[in-house]
């Protein structure tokens, strides 16, 4: 089995996944009031869509990051990038639920952000189960040294705790819970030292 | 004709169908009763989302393994893969039918099991068009030695085998037909020896 | 420019549009009478669909037997294929239209036809507009000779006359015309020395 | 982090985008008046989409012609391509308003374009963002010489200085807002050293 293809199908589902976000935003059209009310009815769209592309864009970097340092590729691999993937498909879905949700408020709404929490959950763990099983030894061509792993570990394990958290407080409040949800990417966005597991990455920043 | 071009095709036609499969487990939306609620409704959507999901994962996990051990690609080869895609394209709307029409019981449900186990089976037979292409003298950088291709026939054929019994089990309880194809993938799974014809794989088991 | 890339943002598009076209399979769902009428009704989604596959399948081969064989990519050539691109995505929405007003005959079913011979012969001609850059010295890593190039120009441009040919039998008869239509792929696959310009391939058939 | 991936990613999401602008054509269907009008008054969703598909094209060529070049990629670049990758995500659904409410005229008009423009600015700006990371020694296997960088600059500013100015037309007249936006791909089809920052472009043209 080769890096390479693994890659290019992963690539190719997380890019219609994060393009097939977009289609969220569409408004209802003529005949539903004045434009410019329904883009700003919409808010909730636009800031489903800017979390959902900013922690899929991140999980893409990430992705590339760790498969990009890998020696060898086999089956269990390749099950698990697809497990992995099988989260990210839900997360478009999830999205235009959220939107549609969200300023509902109620029950709903928080049964929509759980939905959507649960998805990135499931991605988040999905990333941690590919990391652990870059850990064997001969399976990274520049393994994890052994006192770096925890380190390693509580990095990836940040977002599926922030996940869980988030689908904690779903229960009191939905719009704190998308705030905990959104905060994941930027946190990463600032944690430069994020890819341990690809030292490949070290040279170049 | 390159095998990477081709790679890249097919490998986009899959990412493409498999996250488009998402796309049907979208609710109603507001207007349609408590969310909870049109979630729990929806449970035939996920159910065959997650068969058509696991199903065409393992289909891409082979078809990799195939080709990646291809010595020649020819016009033959690119038609049989065509024919392939054109059932594997098929499958987001035939899991869309059998999600909507399954719980409705009755004609309905046996129709739309049948034409989506028809989707599988085509996707099947084709596969098994592609690996007795492979078999002929040259045509793969490992060929299969004579002795192993009948057992390679009869694991490549084991999934048409049930998706005909799937069919013929519609006719009496299409709940228990969609079981029979949800199998398969299971089956694929922990047939760790799978991918005969791809002795590059073997190495890194 | 790089070849690759090319290639990989083709196939991409190729493999979106193809795998757009089953979604106009989708029946309208419960409530709208028997499954097996609906699915039955549908037959020109299906004809149009078995067509639309089948062309863009054979664009695709051809395509890449094309772009494999190129020797240079400039800016002409990138914009030349964006042309053909622009072509091949239309294809989806007409085979579309043609599914839904078939059937109903008259004056729309006319226009159906025209809309979608229209798309397939642009793809056509802006196919035959890239064979014509190949042509200058230096392009192709094998050269076309010079009392070759209309024997190649006559099968590139057989599919579009056949076009042609449809749009004026579209005023007669528009499923004649779609007969038209279907037959331009069956041609291209009996037609096995197709890949002229593609030497390239030539050893592996 | 290698730049085949970030190609390989940014080609699948600018081709899924593209081939999602072709949905807007469809045309409402059976029932809505004969097909000819139908098409007819469809008329500013071929503009528009003539528009789009134009304007992603050329950034691809353009994105293709500067990454090429690059000799390192890292997490800022990846960071930034996914800001440019957010504006290109919008297009379709832009494209899809400013064809259902530019007829419209009016108020609707105006918003409808100017969301549309500022998509197309948010594109303009994330591509000089990445042109000016590309700058910093070391980061191009060809560098842009100094008294080169503010005519490269002017080149690619020119999009952006244009999607301005498209944005105050808008309050005066929405299809002269929409022509500017036009005219932008076509200025850069015919100005033919564009490339700059791309010398490995250059010998074959």
């Amino acid at each position: 089995m080769s890096r390479t293809r693994l890659e290019v199908f992963s690539d190719a589902v997380f890019a219609v996944a994060i393009t097939l976000l977009a289609l969220n935003l569409a408004v209802a059209g003529p005949g539903h009031g004045p434009l410019l009310r329904q883009v700003g009815d919409h808010w909730p769209a636009f800031v489903a869509y800017l979390i959902s592309f900013a922690t899929i864009g991140l999980i893409w970097v990430n992705h590339h990051a760790l498969i990009g340092n890998l020696a060898v590729v086999d089956r269990t691999l390749a099950l698990l990038n697809l497990v992995l993937l099988l989260f990210v498909v839900l997360i478009p879905v999830d999205t235009a639920t959220v939107a549609e949700y969200l300023a509902l408020g109620g029950q709903d709404a928080r049964v929509a952000v759980i939905l959507y929490a649960t998805a990135f959950l499931g991605m988040g763990l999905s990333f941690a189960g590919i990391f652990e099983w870059t850990l064997r030894p001969g399976r990274l061509q520049q393994p994890v040294p052994e006192r770096a792993r925890w380190k390693a570990r509580l990095r990836f394990g940040t977002a599926s705790i922030m996940y869980l958290a988030a689908i904690a407080a779903a229960f009191f409040s939905p719009p704190v819970a998308l705030a905990i949800i959104g905060v994941v990417p930027v946190y990463y966005i600032f944690e430069r030292n994020l890819a341990v597991g690809s030292p490949a990455d070290a040279p170049q920043q």
